[in-house]
């Protein structure tokens, strides 16, 4: 294992935990020390990775995972349309993992880190059996304005960003040990978490509630029902399918990474928001007494329940 | 392993995620939402805790290494002289693993929790292969006033609340497979991180700087000296043993969880904050140009270098 001094050591170095703005005092303390401006509110997520259920060494390169470990993170703040302010890294490492994967997973890190201007604030080390990181990335947001899963109100039309099913696509690929290079396929390997659609969304206060698709449409629109007391039906021909995938991959396939928000009705939305594609896929409803909240009405028209298959990520278990 | 949505729902229930004061917003969102009161700043700090490497099933009941845990953090806090204000808990089980022990983990944890008035606002849960619980602590302390590492200066007197090497006692006669039960040895198995000292002794604007003796002393000390650029000397007569300790223990035993801070020449401290006895142990110096920042004067008056032998955690491997 990387002795804990070496490694803060190292990090340091790597200049990305550099003081200044928000963080007064960054690694080498206790514990950080933020100033978040007058009238905003603080934001703070944790994402747990670990090998053998979130990667696989054998699929992902290190900066692989180092990246998509933070994505989810970043991905968490933008769900809110906060803005990212910090972030924390506790890493698990077996003693026997090299010091270059280690390196990679540090890479791919931080290179998003740096792209989102987001500083490494501290973290902890230790040795594992398999590797294991807990992402925190805190954010802010003005006072009152985060984007909950809860404010949904029947009638509102439902929207996504993008397409829908890529990611899960690419992991049937890996799954049926197809070639998947992280070249051709980087939008999977590298995803790059929605801040900037998702603060304009704030800005313009159109969402009355907001989800990122990390578990898959399915799963999360079923969240914000849940949340907001509601259901919902989705219209299977309006969905965004990516080219890659299919109806059932873009409605149950996770790590998209995609915003799922609802909008009053009469609202009507411009094509693209930050340059990223908007499509409205469903209306909310009125909450039903039975069964699942989410319904989808396929391209004949008959409804039918959507279950929540979930994202019940690839373990070897 | 814990269906996340059962696992949330269980903790949810448990009421401890109440939101109100600073959690505008608790469990059930992409983030937590905290409003941090102006004039103040914000602490954070992680902790990985890994079965194998910080605790073992067979010593440690699963309500002391929930308790443990949070402990870890909340000391952190306590050593900036902060006041906890939300904790977050990412727990990988393995699929095996009694739901039993993970009740006994979170009884303990939230019972912590309960004591400091410190709501769990979120994270994240897994299955992993061995027991992982990485904890996030969330503080706060008016702007400008977190006691940092970095503010010792030449002359400045060392001092420790409590008494050192207790933990490190109790550790060797779990090695040694002796007897040491959870009532007898308490203060191990249940440690009480020293909040309240902190705070006073930040309210009251006496220390320089000050860490949290979680690595044992040569080590906490050592990591003064660097943050502050200084050396220090400790007077070995001077130093509070524990009834169970022995010298060595108490340099290099971690785990107290008591508070090392110093204090600027010819302040003299009462015998007891907050009901805690304070120990004046040595002295800061100059910077010296070679070896080890920190020295130990024996018995015998004799000064030699007190090397950082570090809390190496009692791994299996």
């Amino acid at each position: 294992m990387l002795p804990e001094r070496k490694f803060i050591e190292s990090v340091r170095k790597l200049g990305v935990a550099r003081e200044g703005r928000e963080l007064v005092r960054g690694i080498g303390d206790d514990c950080a020390v933020l100033q978040v401006p007058a009238g905003q509110q603080i934001l703070i997520t944790t994402d747990l990775c670990i090998e053998g259920v979130h990667f696989r060494r054998e699929w992902h390169p290190p900066d692989s995972v180092g990246h998509r470990c933070l994505a989810r993170g970043l991905s968490d703040i933008a769900a809110m349309g906060g803005e990212p302010v910090a972030c924390f890294l506790s890493l698990g490492v077996p003693k026997r993992l090299s010091q270059q994967w280690v390196n990679g997973f540090l890479r791919g890190f931080l290179q998003l880190a740096r792209q989102f201007k987001v500083p490494l604030a501290g973290g902890d080390t230790s040795s594992s059996q398999e590797i294991t990181a807990d992402i925190v990335v805190v954010g802010k947001v003005p006072s009152g304005t985060a984007l909950m899963r809860s404010g949904a109100r029947p009638g509102d039309q439902i929207y996504v960003t993008g397409e829908l099913g890529y990611s899960a696509a690419v992991l049937k690929r890996l799954y049926a040990r197809e070639k998947a290079s992280k070249r051709t396929f980087s939008r999977y390997f590298y995803p790059v978490p929605c801040i900037e659609v998702g603060r304009v969304l704030r800005q313009k206060k159109w969402p009355t509630a907001m989800i990122d698709l990390s578990d898959g449409l399915s799963v999360d629109l079923a969240h914000i029902c849940d949340e907001s007391d509601a259901s919902a039906t989705v219209e299977a021909k309006m969905i965004p399918i990516a080219k890659e995938a299919n109806l059932d991959l873009a409605l149950h396939g996770g790590e998209d990474y995609e915003l799922l928000f609802t909008v009053r009705p009469g609202i009507k939305l411009p094509e693209k928001i930050a340059g990223v594609r908007v499509t409205m896929i469903g209306r909310i409803e009125k909450k039903s007494s039975r069964g699942s909240p989410v319904k989808i009405r396929d391209r004949r028209g008959n409804r039918k329940t959507l279950k929540p298959k979930g994202w019940q990520h690839f373990s070897k278990n």
